[in-house]
């Protein structure tokens, strides 16, 4: 029963990896919004395998069908329904795999929990999974930029050591899709390629830092207590493969100053309320405050490498595995549009809260 | 809406600072757990304001009152509901913060949203709605405990820059509430102590990092893919007031290895699957693998300091504003509890979740 | 995990008959409605035991006390907690219950499921648990009211064989509070007392059928497939004690008619869609079609009745038993207020719901 | 978002009836079912039109494809995405009705509600729409038969004014599918279809009323005090189209019954709690109580009839509308495999609720 995201705008998605297919189902979207397979397309692309030299070579068309829930190009109202087909599966690959627990993966954990798995790809731990939160964060993105003028992105800050300085206010798509690891800073991109593709011919791989950006949100975004934007954010983020860590604003390095610097000040600029600085993140007591909203997010390197570890198989006797395939040395460029569809889902969701508890009331009035 | 918890181990929270009490109701806890208030009012007590000399001054003695849900002291299956009632109020020290917002606290962001706001106190911002958190966390450790023999700790990792090593498998509540500001290092927390009388000697604050422990929790927890159980921790974190950041395991400093230095190595150890390090932080693909569950939490320094700070009033027009009243200069020592409350509601929502779908199963067949 | 109601306007009860009180909170509801004691009260009292002679002379003030979610007399969009405090308590009336089950009492079912169980009064099982339901949906109901002009009201039609007929579209609160069966009829009214009032002297009880009524709701409230406006109206009134049916516009009678019969023809009248009939009862396809809504619930006869009866004993023996106690020889006076605040919740909740999806459209543009 | 059923055992469904298809997901089932389409599609076959000379003459041949969650023959533990492929569309036969609301069709209240409208065959208002809740009932059948032992069982009890007598006890699926109409007493299903074949010739339409069982359910399934076991098996029913009335057990007519005559006294029966009398229905207090559960659904005549009728169209103007197409004359033998589906709905989401919060426990301890 954890498939399900959201309360009003509400994603279920389905699918094994080398099943028949992958998907969603998206409840509550609001009709009348204009949508096609095109809207969702180009950000299934941003996830493909196999779209530059840096990952996995699997070839998948990952083409996504829509077959319900919208009518003359409109949705209904009802539920969409989204679909891609499974298609370059080799099973054979995972032989081995199907004996033997792959370390730091969920093999084990899944075993344990429900006494069977789907070891062909992976199953349902599969980063394919994704695809479906993609497909239906694409219909979100396109909600919160026609009707409320959300921006969402989202881009790699750090690939091991090597980090770049993000400008949360100014980065662009154009900046994070002119390089194939998605790093706005070219001269950092550069290096960051480089040492993906040494670490791959290692047989290793290595992780880094996401930073997820939403520019445009309102006021008033969020449901405290246990709701919080960020709660819910930091929730959507550690959802997905790979993550270890989440911090909205000045996060973890924020504790090393006192509150008097920490603080974000207040000032009426032409009118509107905003804050001189945004250590805050966007958010303040779990709402939106108007700021950019802007948060960072750890994945680990990449579980499967293609060196020989230690290991149980599936009787418990300790072995060796040493993992084949077709897998990311690193999963951050393709990890890209799975934050910032995971964004959408949840500002998507609250947006639809916030009409109805508060009817869309969005500013102090003066 | 968003003042509900869990799923089958379900905590609704309610009240405001400077309202007729605060409280929380339980819906879910098994049948014929033994249980009254003295098991609740510790858990009161370590949260409770007036604690000691780094604490707020206000006096409130939190006092539970178990109202409905038990019967000659085991619980019914019924909802309990929990009330702790208001005492030590003092609202003329929030006349000017009727007319002011804090920096970087929510009360803007709650006059925004609602068009309405409870300023006495900070009325459900305030850290008194945490008692209904942790009174109903109360339970659920109990409900661990009692059930499944899991153990919960929380303990201070850092103020500001002072920071100790926590030994998640080794630490003891004993050293945890051994001094005032329940760091387990007895040297470092000395430190700690004469920070943060410093820091509240100039009106400022200071925030840190709290680590959460969860020791024996059973293979099989978590319900991927949305509700993993980092995710349902993290956002369990994040939904406490003043935190900036979470990480589970190696978190965000996982990210400078490389893949085969991160793997944690499966063995088999006396029968059971064990692994070699504990980088996971007992948590893959989202379900708990038997080993120690920890995870850190940023504190972001107390919000309310006693400078003068530029800011705008509820008439949008530029001010400033020097905060009086009796504040924490560092919520950490009082934080402890709410992170353990937290982590017991996520845990013993996982359970009966594990034990509806998989039957309790825990373990691979042999 | 089953006593929380709605999904938007969200009602959470608690409370046994003989613990430290009964209540409930609601989360969700607008900020800035107006609301004190004294919109809550009154339904209350129209629920009250003792109110009457032909209700159980158990007497409780049963007033309401709001603990939180009000600030200055108006919502402030955060959890409101009301609590009712027990009273008029007199377990040794239950002696013998605790040790016998009643027949088609809920005794027997609550043991087995909980392995425990608070029989003095019934515990959760009692009437007394609607109290926090009234609460609420008076909070439903004046939010309703206000917002979107919808009245909500209930009456008495039918005691055992006794039936008067209700016009739904002009049944005012003054003919229902006329007289204490609270049947429309005055003349049919006094015939349905006197036989309460005759089988009570027999030491037995009847049941009956209560018409709920809704009007002004306008077009578009409900939430196909699943949570069609009917199929909550249905879920709300078979969660209420003693109910056995629900019948919504033509019902079970419309079942003897054929289609062309049956079917609402559509007219414009004045510029807006109407039927020329209401055999759909004002849900068309599980949406309100802008007519009245109105339904008939079936109430069986009161299970404690004071003749010895065959039951078995906690420790499953056969035996007899003839209760003792204070009981209401027939729940309807009592349950009109429950059915209305149970459709005020069913309105309410799905009035935001649509706010939410369809931003409050209800027209059909022309 | 009114699209998702159940909480444990969660049914999402999705589709309108000339899009791509329709189907569901179950998430929650249980691991390690056995489960292929071979025990589905007799399900969907006895739903499917075109089965009889009383149903529909449409020809689809309604197969089900299952893409995630089994493995080698055996779920998973993952989403179950069931999807079955529109075929045989006939847009042409709808054209007046893009232009003109069907009375007593949901055309008009979905136009109101969502500003657009999927006029083909219905959209989403089309019985096809039960086509996902048919294939995911029948995994619900199968787990609760499987692990419970518990057998539903559906069947046709009135068309119009003729009736049969139910043995709700000692029914048969033989009985049931010994004739098109699915009326167990072969005598009377005669004569009802032959009134069917009447009034289908008449361009008319008929209702009916269908019984529904659950017997083998074991003591202590239900929630209350919300969710009863009756009142989610009244949302269930009242959420099928074309539905406008449920009772359990003695119903309406009980409320004819004086208390002493309406109780069921309970005995001991070799060891065994169990009633002498049943008109509880199965369920007392909300809670299972080890007897047959048994219900009867009013379902009213078809309201596509081919009689022009007054209407307005979609400018609101008046005007006629006599329907064509293709059409159940009597919805109700194609309605009895949906209420099964639906009961076993509710029962699987129940019998996990149990196990999470009381262990499976279902005696009492003597």
């Amino acid at each position: 029963m954890g498939n399900t995201f959201g309360q009003l705008f509400r994603v279920t998605t389905w699918g094994e990896s080398h099943g028949g297919g992958v998907g969603a189902v998206v409840d509550g979207c609001p009709p009348r919004l204009a949508l096609t397979e095109a809207d969702i397309q180009p950000e299934l692309d941003r996830r493909r395998p196999g779209q530059s030299s840096i990952t996995t070579p699997r070839k998948e068309a990952d083409a996504v069908q829509i077959l319900s829930g919208t009518f003359e190009g409109k949705t209904l109202g009802t539920p969409i329904s989204l679909v891609v087909k499974n298609e370059d599966q080799r099973s054979e690959a995972y032989t081995e795999m199907a004996a033997k627990f792959r370390p730091s993966h969920a093999d084990y954990t899944y075993q344990a929990k429900y006494g069977i798995r789907a070891w062909p790809g992976g199953g349902r731990t599969s980063a394919r999974e994704t695809i479906g939160r993609v497909a239906a964060g694409a219909i979100a993105k396109k909600l919160l930029r026609e009707r409320w003028g959300v921006e969402i992105l989202a881009c790699v800050e750090c690939v091991q050591h090597l980090h770049c300085h993000v400008d949360v206010d100014k980065l662009t798509l154009a900046q994070i899709e002119a390089n194939i690891i998605r790093c706005p800073d070219p001269v950092v991109a550069e290096k960051m390629i480089a040492l993906i593709e040494q670490v791959r011919a290692q047989g290793d791989s290595v992780g880094g830092v996401i930073v997820g950006v939403a520019r445009g949100v309102p006021v008033g975004w969020g449901d405290p207590v246990f709701d919080r934007l960020e709660a819910d954010l930091g929730k959507a983020m550690l959802s997905l493969p790979a993550t270890k860590g989440f911090e909205i604003g000045s996060g973890f390095g924020g504790t090393l100053l006192t509150g008097t610097h920490h603080n974000d000040a207040f000032r009426n600029v032409d009118g509107q309320v905003r804050t001189t600085t945004n250590r805050s993140g966007g958010v303040q007591g779990g709402i939106s405050n108007g700021e950019t909203i802007y948060f960072r997010v750890a994945f680990k390197p990449t579980a499967t490498v293609f060196h020989e570890q230690e290991t149980v198989d599936v009787n418990l006797q300790n072995t060796t595995l040493k993992p084949r395939g077709r897998h990311d040395p690193c999963v951050l460029p393709r990890a890209v549009p799975m934050v910032e569809a995971m964004t959408a889902l949840v500002l998507a969701d609250h947006a639809l809260r916030h009409e109805a508890q508060c009817g869309g009331r969005a500013e102090v009035e003066s």
